[in-house]
Protein backbone atom coordinates (compact mmCIF):
# COMPACT_ATOMS: atom_id res chain seq x y z
CA UNK A 1 0.00 0.00 0.00
CA UNK A 2 1.57 3.40 -0.92
CA UNK A 3 1.11 6.69 1.53
CA UNK A 4 -0.51 9.44 0.31
CA UNK A 5 1.47 11.84 -1.96
CA UNK A 6 1.27 14.86 -3.76
CA UNK A 7 -0.04 13.36 -6.94
CA UNK A 8 -3.71 13.42 -7.61
CA UNK A 9 -4.72 10.95 -5.15
CA UNK A 10 -8.51 12.50 -5.89
CA UNK A 11 -9.45 8.36 -7.76
CA UNK A 12 -7.04 6.50 -5.35
CA UNK A 13 -8.24 7.94 -1.79
CA UNK A 14 -11.80 7.67 -2.67
CA UNK A 15 -12.60 5.36 0.22
CA UNK A 16 -10.48 7.31 2.60
CA UNK A 17 -12.24 10.79 1.51
CA UNK A 18 -15.18 8.66 1.87
CA UNK A 19 -15.20 7.89 5.64
CA UNK A 20 -13.74 11.46 6.31
CA UNK A 21 -9.77 10.69 6.92
CA UNK A 22 -8.02 13.47 7.65
CA UNK A 23 -3.69 12.75 7.99
CA UNK A 24 -1.95 15.07 10.52
CA UNK A 25 1.39 12.82 10.74
CA UNK A 26 2.08 10.68 8.39
CA UNK A 27 6.44 8.62 8.95
CA UNK A 28 8.21 5.70 9.43
CA UNK A 29 7.78 6.36 13.10
CA UNK A 30 4.58 7.23 13.87
CA UNK A 31 1.18 7.95 11.93
CA UNK A 32 -2.00 10.05 12.96
CA UNK A 33 -5.49 10.47 11.50
CA UNK A 34 -8.67 11.62 12.18
CA UNK A 35 -12.07 10.56 11.20
CA UNK A 36 -15.62 12.08 11.69
CA UNK A 37 -18.46 9.64 13.25
CA UNK A 38 -21.01 11.53 11.83
CA UNK A 39 -21.89 9.34 8.15
CA UNK A 40 -19.82 6.98 9.56
CA UNK A 41 -22.92 5.52 12.22
CA UNK A 42 -24.24 1.44 12.34
CA UNK A 43 -27.85 1.45 12.10
CA UNK A 44 -28.17 2.49 16.03
CA UNK A 45 -26.09 5.37 15.07
CA UNK A 46 -22.86 4.35 17.05
CA UNK A 47 -19.65 4.45 15.37
CA UNK A 48 -19.27 1.34 12.85
CA UNK A 49 -16.89 -0.67 13.64
CA UNK A 50 -16.00 -1.12 10.35
CA UNK A 51 -15.21 2.50 9.93
CA UNK A 52 -12.95 2.60 12.81
CA UNK A 53 -10.88 -0.89 11.24
CA UNK A 54 -11.04 1.02 8.46
CA UNK A 55 -8.90 4.15 9.87
CA UNK A 56 -6.57 1.44 11.61
CA UNK A 57 -5.69 -0.12 8.71
CA UNK A 58 -4.92 2.98 6.92
CA UNK A 59 -2.83 4.05 9.54
CA UNK A 60 -1.07 1.13 9.95
CA UNK A 61 -0.49 0.72 5.97
CA UNK A 62 0.82 3.55 5.64
CA UNK A 63 3.14 3.53 8.60
CA UNK A 64 4.62 0.46 7.31
CA UNK A 65 4.82 1.47 3.98
CA UNK A 66 6.81 4.59 5.02
CA UNK A 67 9.15 2.29 7.06
CA UNK A 68 9.66 -0.55 5.00
CA UNK A 69 11.24 2.36 2.39
CA UNK A 70 8.38 2.91 0.21
CA UNK A 71 8.11 3.25 -2.95
CA UNK A 72 10.77 0.13 -3.39
CA UNK A 73 8.89 -1.94 -0.86
CA UNK A 74 5.34 -2.61 -1.09
CA UNK A 75 3.51 -3.74 2.11
CA UNK A 76 0.41 -6.18 1.95
CA UNK A 77 -1.90 -6.35 5.05
CA UNK A 78 -2.50 -9.74 6.35
CA UNK A 79 -4.41 -10.30 9.39
CA UNK A 80 -5.97 -6.92 11.82
CA UNK A 81 -7.28 -7.79 14.93
CA UNK A 82 -9.21 -5.64 16.33
CA UNK A 83 -10.85 -4.66 20.16
CA UNK A 84 -14.01 -2.42 20.86
CA UNK A 85 -14.06 -0.79 24.12
CA UNK A 86 -16.50 2.23 23.59
CA UNK A 87 -18.33 3.44 21.14
CA UNK A 88 -18.97 7.55 20.27
CA UNK A 89 -22.56 8.84 18.90
CA UNK A 90 -20.96 12.16 17.37
CA UNK A 91 -17.85 14.42 17.41
CA UNK A 92 -14.29 13.08 15.63
CA UNK A 93 -12.17 10.16 16.54
CA UNK A 94 -8.24 10.20 15.97
CA UNK A 95 -6.08 7.01 15.64
CA UNK A 96 -2.39 6.85 16.77
CA UNK A 97 -0.23 3.86 14.95
CA UNK A 98 2.91 3.01 15.83
CA UNK A 99 5.43 0.11 14.88
CA UNK A 100 5.85 -3.01 17.71
CA UNK A 101 7.78 -4.90 14.92
CA UNK A 102 9.50 -3.60 11.42
CA UNK A 103 11.13 -6.73 10.23
CA UNK A 104 12.61 -7.04 6.74
CA UNK A 105 9.93 -9.14 5.42
CA UNK A 106 6.85 -8.61 8.13
CA UNK A 107 5.87 -5.84 10.18
CA UNK A 108 3.41 -5.35 12.99
CA UNK A 109 2.19 -1.98 13.68
CA UNK A 110 -0.53 -1.00 16.65
CA UNK A 111 -3.69 1.79 16.43
CA UNK A 112 -4.91 3.16 19.53
CA UNK A 113 -8.53 5.11 18.35
CA UNK A 114 -9.47 7.70 20.86
CA UNK A 115 -12.85 10.41 21.02
CA UNK A 116 -10.63 13.53 20.20
CA UNK A 117 -12.98 15.27 22.23
CA UNK A 118 -13.34 13.08 25.65
CA UNK A 119 -9.89 11.04 25.01
CA UNK A 120 -12.03 8.36 25.72
CA UNK A 121 -10.19 5.39 24.38
CA UNK A 122 -13.04 3.76 21.50
CA UNK A 123 -10.72 0.42 19.97
CA UNK A 124 -7.32 -0.71 19.78
CA UNK A 125 -6.49 -2.24 16.61
CA UNK A 126 -3.12 -4.31 15.77
CA UNK A 127 -2.20 -5.34 12.01
CA UNK A 128 0.28 -7.67 10.84
CA UNK A 129 1.63 -7.09 7.41
CA UNK A 130 3.99 -8.60 4.74
CA UNK A 131 6.72 -6.31 3.17
CA UNK A 132 7.80 -7.46 -0.44
CA UNK A 133 9.92 -5.50 -3.22
CA UNK A 134 8.05 -3.72 -5.97
CA UNK A 135 8.28 -6.40 -9.12
CA UNK B 1 -26.56 -3.53 16.54
CA UNK B 2 -29.91 -3.42 15.10
CA UNK B 3 -30.59 -5.34 11.23
CA UNK B 4 -32.18 -3.66 8.39
CA UNK B 5 -35.98 -3.21 8.84
CA UNK B 6 -38.78 -1.41 6.98
CA UNK B 7 -38.44 1.76 8.36
CA UNK B 8 -36.84 5.17 7.44
CA UNK B 9 -33.07 3.82 7.34
CA UNK B 10 -31.71 6.75 4.93
CA UNK B 11 -29.81 8.20 8.00
CA UNK B 12 -28.98 5.33 9.86
CA UNK B 13 -27.63 3.01 6.87
CA UNK B 14 -25.52 5.95 5.88
CA UNK B 15 -22.50 4.18 6.24
CA UNK B 16 -23.40 0.76 4.62
CA UNK B 17 -24.92 2.89 1.83
CA UNK B 18 -21.84 4.84 1.09
CA UNK B 19 -19.87 1.75 0.82
CA UNK B 20 -22.66 0.14 -1.70
CA UNK B 21 -23.62 -2.74 0.46
CA UNK B 22 -26.87 -4.97 -0.45
CA UNK B 23 -28.02 -7.26 1.53
CA UNK B 24 -29.36 -10.91 -0.16
CA UNK B 25 -30.36 -12.84 3.02
CA UNK B 26 -30.92 -11.64 7.23
CA UNK B 27 -31.57 -14.22 8.93
CA UNK B 28 -30.29 -15.40 11.97
CA UNK B 29 -28.70 -18.72 10.41
CA UNK B 30 -27.00 -16.72 7.80
CA UNK B 31 -26.31 -13.09 6.38
CA UNK B 32 -25.38 -12.40 2.78
CA UNK B 33 -24.45 -9.25 1.09
CA UNK B 34 -22.53 -7.95 -1.69
CA UNK B 35 -20.18 -4.91 -2.29
CA UNK B 36 -19.09 -3.08 -5.01
CA UNK B 37 -15.25 -2.94 -5.33
CA UNK B 38 -15.00 0.33 -6.84
CA UNK B 39 -15.19 3.47 -4.65
CA UNK B 40 -14.04 0.92 -1.96
CA UNK B 41 -10.02 1.13 -2.43
CA UNK B 42 -7.11 1.90 -1.16
CA UNK B 43 -4.47 4.28 -3.33
CA UNK B 44 -2.90 1.12 -5.17
CA UNK B 45 -6.74 0.45 -6.58
CA UNK B 46 -7.02 -2.54 -4.49
CA UNK B 47 -10.06 -2.88 -1.93
CA UNK B 48 -9.47 -1.35 1.12
CA UNK B 49 -9.32 -3.97 4.11
CA UNK B 50 -11.04 -1.87 5.75
CA UNK B 51 -14.54 -1.98 3.44
CA UNK B 52 -13.69 -5.80 3.39
CA UNK B 53 -13.46 -5.65 7.66
CA UNK B 54 -16.75 -3.04 7.35
CA UNK B 55 -18.52 -5.77 5.44
CA UNK B 56 -17.53 -8.49 7.92
CA UNK B 57 -18.65 -6.38 10.86
CA UNK B 58 -22.33 -5.56 9.19
CA UNK B 59 -23.09 -9.20 8.40
CA UNK B 60 -21.80 -10.68 11.75
CA UNK B 61 -23.77 -7.93 13.72
CA UNK B 62 -26.97 -8.70 12.10
CA UNK B 63 -26.56 -12.00 11.98
CA UNK B 64 -26.33 -12.24 15.71
CA UNK B 65 -28.98 -10.05 16.78
CA UNK B 66 -31.35 -11.99 14.81
CA UNK B 67 -30.20 -14.99 16.24
CA UNK B 68 -30.13 -13.07 20.02
CA UNK B 69 -33.46 -11.79 19.54
CA UNK B 70 -33.84 -8.43 18.22
CA UNK B 71 -35.07 -6.04 19.49
CA UNK B 72 -35.70 -7.56 22.77
CA UNK B 73 -31.84 -8.41 22.84
CA UNK B 74 -28.55 -6.38 21.49
CA UNK B 75 -25.67 -7.16 20.70
CA UNK B 76 -22.18 -5.22 21.15
CA UNK B 77 -19.61 -6.11 18.97
CA UNK B 78 -16.21 -6.78 21.24
CA UNK B 79 -13.56 -7.90 18.32
CA UNK B 80 -12.86 -8.63 14.79
CA UNK B 81 -10.15 -10.83 13.41
CA UNK B 82 -9.55 -10.73 9.86
CA UNK B 83 -7.23 -12.32 7.34
CA UNK B 84 -6.96 -10.84 4.23
CA UNK B 85 -6.14 -13.64 1.36
CA UNK B 86 -6.31 -12.24 -2.32
CA UNK B 87 -7.47 -8.92 -3.61
CA UNK B 88 -9.42 -7.70 -6.10
CA UNK B 89 -9.67 -4.55 -8.39
CA UNK B 90 -13.04 -4.38 -9.51
CA UNK B 91 -16.48 -6.29 -9.54
CA UNK B 92 -18.03 -7.13 -6.58
CA UNK B 93 -17.32 -8.98 -3.74
CA UNK B 94 -19.75 -11.25 -1.40
CA UNK B 95 -19.81 -11.73 2.51
CA UNK B 96 -21.31 -14.71 3.55
CA UNK B 97 -22.09 -14.98 7.74
CA UNK B 98 -22.91 -17.94 9.56
CA UNK B 99 -22.57 -18.61 13.58
CA UNK B 100 -19.67 -20.30 15.01
CA UNK B 101 -21.43 -20.17 18.37
CA UNK B 102 -24.45 -18.36 19.78
CA UNK B 103 -24.93 -18.14 23.55
CA UNK B 104 -26.78 -16.25 25.79
CA UNK B 105 -24.54 -13.95 26.43
CA UNK B 106 -21.81 -14.01 23.66
CA UNK B 107 -22.14 -14.98 20.41
CA UNK B 108 -19.39 -15.73 17.25
CA UNK B 109 -19.74 -15.35 13.86
CA UNK B 110 -17.39 -16.45 11.01
CA UNK B 111 -17.76 -14.59 7.33
CA UNK B 112 -16.11 -15.61 4.02
CA UNK B 113 -15.28 -12.82 2.13
CA UNK B 114 -15.30 -14.44 -2.19
CA UNK B 115 -15.21 -12.47 -5.14
CA UNK B 116 -18.83 -12.43 -6.87
CA UNK B 117 -17.16 -13.08 -10.32
CA UNK B 118 -14.08 -15.67 -9.86
CA UNK B 119 -15.94 -16.88 -6.62
CA UNK B 120 -11.80 -16.57 -4.93
CA UNK B 121 -11.46 -16.37 -1.75
CA UNK B 122 -10.87 -12.70 -0.76
CA UNK B 123 -10.93 -12.36 3.03
CA UNK B 124 -12.30 -14.30 6.24
CA UNK B 125 -13.40 -12.38 9.25
CA UNK B 126 -14.18 -13.89 12.80
CA UNK B 127 -16.57 -11.53 15.32
CA UNK B 128 -17.26 -11.98 18.80
CA UNK B 129 -19.70 -10.17 20.17
CA UNK B 130 -21.68 -9.68 23.49
CA UNK B 131 -25.28 -10.00 23.89
CA UNK B 132 -27.25 -7.85 25.78
CA UNK B 133 -30.57 -7.38 26.85
CA UNK B 134 -32.50 -3.76 25.86
CA UNK B 135 -32.47 -1.38 28.40
CA UNK C 1 8.18 -26.07 12.08
CA UNK C 2 8.98 -29.20 11.26
CA UNK C 3 6.21 -31.88 11.51
CA UNK C 4 6.57 -35.22 13.54
CA UNK C 5 8.99 -37.85 11.60
CA UNK C 6 10.46 -41.23 12.78
CA UNK C 7 14.12 -39.78 14.27
CA UNK C 8 14.44 -39.60 17.70
CA UNK C 9 11.89 -37.10 18.54
CA UNK C 10 12.13 -37.36 22.88
CA UNK C 11 13.61 -34.30 23.18
CA UNK C 12 12.25 -32.29 19.75
CA UNK C 13 9.09 -33.07 21.23
CA UNK C 14 8.92 -32.44 24.46
CA UNK C 15 6.49 -29.89 24.98
CA UNK C 16 4.12 -31.55 22.72
CA UNK C 17 4.96 -34.81 24.71
CA UNK C 18 4.36 -32.95 28.17
CA UNK C 19 0.70 -32.28 27.15
CA UNK C 20 -0.21 -35.59 25.81
CA UNK C 21 -0.74 -34.82 22.20
CA UNK C 22 -1.61 -37.86 20.42
CA UNK C 23 -1.25 -37.27 16.56
CA UNK C 24 -3.97 -38.88 14.37
CA UNK C 25 -3.89 -37.86 10.85
CA UNK C 26 -0.98 -35.64 9.20
CA UNK C 27 -1.36 -34.86 6.33
CA UNK C 28 -0.85 -31.06 4.34
CA UNK C 29 -4.66 -31.54 3.65
CA UNK C 30 -5.56 -32.14 7.24
CA UNK C 31 -3.71 -32.38 10.88
CA UNK C 32 -5.69 -34.46 13.97
CA UNK C 33 -4.22 -34.63 17.66
CA UNK C 34 -5.85 -35.62 20.45
CA UNK C 35 -4.95 -34.16 24.20
CA UNK C 36 -5.86 -35.38 27.30
CA UNK C 37 -7.73 -32.48 29.63
CA UNK C 38 -6.53 -33.71 32.99
CA UNK C 39 -2.76 -32.43 33.25
CA UNK C 40 -3.65 -29.43 31.38
CA UNK C 41 -5.92 -27.49 33.78
CA UNK C 42 -6.28 -24.00 35.03
CA UNK C 43 -6.12 -23.39 39.11
CA UNK C 44 -10.22 -23.98 39.00
CA UNK C 45 -9.74 -27.21 37.09
CA UNK C 46 -10.69 -26.23 33.62
CA UNK C 47 -9.00 -26.73 30.39
CA UNK C 48 -5.87 -24.29 30.58
CA UNK C 49 -6.51 -22.05 27.20
CA UNK C 50 -3.16 -22.21 26.68
CA UNK C 51 -3.14 -25.37 26.09
CA UNK C 52 -5.96 -25.31 23.58
CA UNK C 53 -4.08 -22.89 21.90
CA UNK C 54 -0.69 -24.72 22.08
CA UNK C 55 -2.97 -27.92 20.20
CA UNK C 56 -4.19 -25.11 17.86
CA UNK C 57 -0.56 -24.00 16.87
CA UNK C 58 0.73 -27.33 16.44
CA UNK C 59 -1.63 -29.22 14.12
CA UNK C 60 -1.42 -25.80 12.06
CA UNK C 61 2.20 -25.94 11.68
CA UNK C 62 2.30 -29.30 11.31
CA UNK C 63 -0.21 -29.19 8.49
CA UNK C 64 0.97 -25.85 6.85
CA UNK C 65 4.99 -27.64 6.86
CA UNK C 66 3.20 -30.73 5.03
CA UNK C 67 1.89 -28.51 2.53
CA UNK C 68 4.15 -26.14 1.97
CA UNK C 69 7.12 -28.95 1.25
CA UNK C 70 8.57 -29.97 3.94
CA UNK C 71 11.78 -30.38 4.44
CA UNK C 72 12.33 -27.48 1.36
CA UNK C 73 10.08 -25.19 2.67
CA UNK C 74 9.71 -23.90 6.61
CA UNK C 75 6.96 -22.52 8.07
CA UNK C 76 6.74 -19.66 10.90
CA UNK C 77 3.96 -18.96 13.50
CA UNK C 78 2.69 -15.17 12.50
CA UNK C 79 0.17 -15.10 14.29
CA UNK C 80 -3.03 -17.01 16.00
CA UNK C 81 -6.12 -15.60 17.19
CA UNK C 82 -8.61 -18.21 18.98
CA UNK C 83 -11.82 -18.21 20.51
CA UNK C 84 -12.94 -20.20 23.15
CA UNK C 85 -16.48 -21.33 23.05
CA UNK C 86 -16.75 -24.02 25.68
CA UNK C 87 -14.14 -25.55 28.60
CA UNK C 88 -13.64 -28.86 29.74
CA UNK C 89 -12.83 -30.61 32.92
CA UNK C 90 -12.32 -34.12 31.84
CA UNK C 91 -11.77 -36.47 29.26
CA UNK C 92 -9.78 -35.51 25.99
CA UNK C 93 -10.44 -32.81 23.40
CA UNK C 94 -9.34 -33.31 19.32
CA UNK C 95 -8.79 -30.80 16.88
CA UNK C 96 -8.71 -30.68 13.19
CA UNK C 97 -6.66 -28.27 11.50
CA UNK C 98 -7.34 -27.97 7.94
CA UNK C 99 -6.24 -24.93 5.75
CA UNK C 100 -8.22 -21.65 4.68
CA UNK C 101 -5.14 -20.53 2.27
CA UNK C 102 -1.81 -22.10 1.23
CA UNK C 103 0.25 -19.80 -0.71
CA UNK C 104 3.14 -19.87 -2.16
CA UNK C 105 4.85 -17.16 1.06
CA UNK C 106 2.32 -17.46 3.42
CA UNK C 107 -0.27 -19.95 4.59
CA UNK C 108 -3.53 -19.71 7.12
CA UNK C 109 -4.90 -22.94 8.46
CA UNK C 110 -8.39 -23.47 10.94
CA UNK C 111 -8.02 -25.47 13.69
CA UNK C 112 -11.54 -26.64 15.61
CA UNK C 113 -11.22 -28.24 18.93
CA UNK C 114 -14.31 -30.44 19.97
CA UNK C 115 -14.21 -33.27 23.25
CA UNK C 116 -14.29 -36.23 22.08
CA UNK C 117 -16.68 -37.82 24.06
CA UNK C 118 -19.29 -35.03 23.60
CA UNK C 119 -18.29 -33.30 20.38
CA UNK C 120 -19.15 -30.24 22.05
CA UNK C 121 -16.64 -27.52 20.27
CA UNK C 122 -14.32 -26.24 22.82
CA UNK C 123 -12.73 -23.88 21.09
CA UNK C 124 -11.57 -22.07 16.90
CA UNK C 125 -8.41 -21.46 16.06
CA UNK C 126 -6.94 -19.59 13.19
CA UNK C 127 -3.11 -19.34 12.24
CA UNK C 128 -1.14 -17.24 9.87
CA UNK C 129 1.89 -18.75 9.31
CA UNK C 130 5.04 -17.57 6.86
CA UNK C 131 6.49 -20.21 4.47
CA UNK C 132 10.34 -19.64 3.63
CA UNK C 133 13.08 -21.67 2.29
CA UNK C 134 15.09 -23.86 4.20
CA UNK C 135 18.61 -21.80 3.84
CA UNK D 1 -10.36 -17.80 36.43
CA UNK D 2 -9.05 -17.67 40.11
CA UNK D 3 -5.29 -16.18 40.47
CA UNK D 4 -2.67 -17.68 42.63
CA UNK D 5 -3.11 -18.18 46.11
CA UNK D 6 -1.74 -19.52 49.38
CA UNK D 7 -3.75 -22.98 49.41
CA UNK D 8 -2.46 -25.72 47.99
CA UNK D 9 -2.03 -25.34 44.08
CA UNK D 10 -0.09 -28.34 43.65
CA UNK D 11 -2.60 -30.16 41.65
CA UNK D 12 -4.52 -27.03 40.32
CA UNK D 13 -1.44 -25.66 39.30
CA UNK D 14 -0.24 -28.43 37.32
CA UNK D 15 -0.66 -27.11 33.63
CA UNK D 16 1.31 -23.70 34.75
CA UNK D 17 3.91 -25.83 37.19
CA UNK D 18 4.81 -28.07 33.79
CA UNK D 19 5.62 -25.22 31.75
CA UNK D 20 7.73 -23.66 34.50
CA UNK D 21 5.58 -20.09 35.33
CA UNK D 22 7.33 -18.11 38.09
CA UNK D 23 4.83 -15.46 38.99
CA UNK D 24 6.94 -12.27 39.85
CA UNK D 25 4.04 -9.82 40.45
CA UNK D 26 0.83 -10.64 41.15
CA UNK D 27 -1.85 -7.19 40.73
CA UNK D 28 -4.74 -6.00 39.51
CA UNK D 29 -2.64 -3.52 37.44
CA UNK D 30 0.34 -5.83 36.19
CA UNK D 31 1.31 -9.30 36.38
CA UNK D 32 4.19 -10.73 35.72
CA UNK D 33 5.69 -13.84 34.88
CA UNK D 34 9.14 -15.82 33.55
CA UNK D 35 9.18 -19.09 31.99
CA UNK D 36 11.78 -21.26 30.96
CA UNK D 37 12.93 -21.85 26.93
CA UNK D 38 13.99 -25.09 27.79
CA UNK D 39 11.33 -27.90 27.99
CA UNK D 40 9.20 -25.80 26.26
CA UNK D 41 10.40 -26.26 22.47
CA UNK D 42 8.59 -27.09 19.44
CA UNK D 43 11.08 -30.21 17.12
CA UNK D 44 13.21 -27.36 15.67
CA UNK D 45 14.04 -26.34 19.10
CA UNK D 46 12.67 -22.95 19.10
CA UNK D 47 9.96 -21.92 21.92
CA UNK D 48 6.51 -23.02 21.02
CA UNK D 49 3.89 -20.53 20.38
CA UNK D 50 1.67 -22.73 22.30
CA UNK D 51 3.71 -22.29 25.58
CA UNK D 52 4.18 -17.97 24.82
CA UNK D 53 0.28 -17.79 24.16
CA UNK D 54 0.15 -20.28 27.56
CA UNK D 55 1.93 -17.60 29.79
CA UNK D 56 -0.46 -14.84 27.76
CA UNK D 57 -3.78 -16.10 28.83
CA UNK D 58 -1.78 -17.10 32.40
CA UNK D 59 -1.26 -13.65 32.89
CA UNK D 60 -4.21 -11.98 31.53
CA UNK D 61 -6.59 -13.99 33.32
CA UNK D 62 -4.65 -13.04 36.66
CA UNK D 63 -4.87 -9.60 36.40
CA UNK D 64 -7.82 -9.36 34.89
CA UNK D 65 -9.89 -11.51 37.95
CA UNK D 66 -7.58 -9.33 40.31
CA UNK D 67 -8.70 -6.08 39.03
CA UNK D 68 -12.62 -7.81 38.47
CA UNK D 69 -12.85 -8.57 42.20
CA UNK D 70 -12.01 -11.88 42.60
CA UNK D 71 -13.08 -13.75 44.11
CA UNK D 72 -16.61 -12.46 44.31
CA UNK D 73 -16.23 -12.22 40.20
CA UNK D 74 -14.43 -14.42 37.60
CA UNK D 75 -13.56 -14.00 34.78
CA UNK D 76 -13.65 -15.98 31.55
CA UNK D 77 -11.28 -15.79 28.50
CA UNK D 78 -13.39 -15.07 25.01
CA UNK D 79 -10.60 -14.57 22.81
CA UNK D 80 -6.64 -14.31 22.48
CA UNK D 81 -4.69 -13.14 19.92
CA UNK D 82 -0.93 -13.46 19.72
CA UNK D 83 1.62 -12.17 17.29
CA UNK D 84 5.33 -14.09 17.51
CA UNK D 85 7.63 -11.42 16.51
CA UNK D 86 11.17 -13.41 17.35
CA UNK D 87 12.06 -16.96 18.71
CA UNK D 88 14.26 -17.67 21.35
CA UNK D 89 16.14 -21.25 21.97
CA UNK D 90 17.61 -20.93 25.52
CA UNK D 91 17.50 -18.81 28.26
CA UNK D 92 14.12 -17.22 29.89
CA UNK D 93 11.16 -15.37 28.73
CA UNK D 94 9.32 -12.74 30.74
CA UNK D 95 5.86 -11.67 30.38
CA UNK D 96 4.32 -8.45 31.26
CA UNK D 97 0.48 -7.92 31.70
CA UNK D 98 -1.34 -4.86 31.86
CA UNK D 99 -4.83 -3.31 31.60
CA UNK D 100 -6.14 -2.06 28.04
CA UNK D 101 -9.49 -1.99 29.42
CA UNK D 102 -11.39 -3.04 32.52
CA UNK D 103 -14.93 -2.98 32.58
CA UNK D 104 -17.57 -4.43 34.33
CA UNK D 105 -18.74 -7.23 32.42
CA UNK D 106 -15.52 -7.03 29.71
CA UNK D 107 -12.23 -6.78 29.74
CA UNK D 108 -8.86 -6.54 27.61
CA UNK D 109 -5.33 -6.89 28.69
CA UNK D 110 -2.01 -6.75 26.79
CA UNK D 111 0.90 -8.77 27.66
CA UNK D 112 4.32 -8.33 26.17
CA UNK D 113 6.80 -11.62 26.26
CA UNK D 114 10.64 -10.66 26.07
CA UNK D 115 13.71 -12.73 26.60
CA UNK D 116 14.88 -12.32 30.02
CA UNK D 117 18.30 -11.72 28.89
CA UNK D 118 18.69 -10.24 25.84
CA UNK D 119 15.21 -7.80 25.94
CA UNK D 120 14.26 -8.92 22.73
CA UNK D 121 10.78 -8.90 22.37
CA UNK D 122 9.54 -11.88 21.28
CA UNK D 123 5.35 -12.08 20.91
CA UNK D 124 2.60 -9.33 22.05
CA UNK D 125 -0.84 -10.73 23.15
CA UNK D 126 -4.16 -9.79 23.57
CA UNK D 127 -6.79 -11.20 25.79
CA UNK D 128 -10.32 -10.45 25.71
CA UNK D 129 -11.96 -11.61 28.66
CA UNK D 130 -16.03 -11.97 30.42
CA UNK D 131 -16.32 -10.71 33.81
CA UNK D 132 -18.94 -12.75 36.08
CA UNK D 133 -20.75 -13.01 39.00
CA UNK D 134 -19.35 -15.94 40.97
CA UNK D 135 -23.21 -18.06 41.56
Amino acid sequence: MEPPHDADMSKAQAYMDKLGMTFEETTGERVIATMPVQGNTQPDGFLHGGATMSLIESLASFGAALAAGWPEQLVVGLQQTCNFLATATEGTVRGVATPVHQGRTTAVWDVEVRHAGTDKRIAVGRVTLAIRPRR
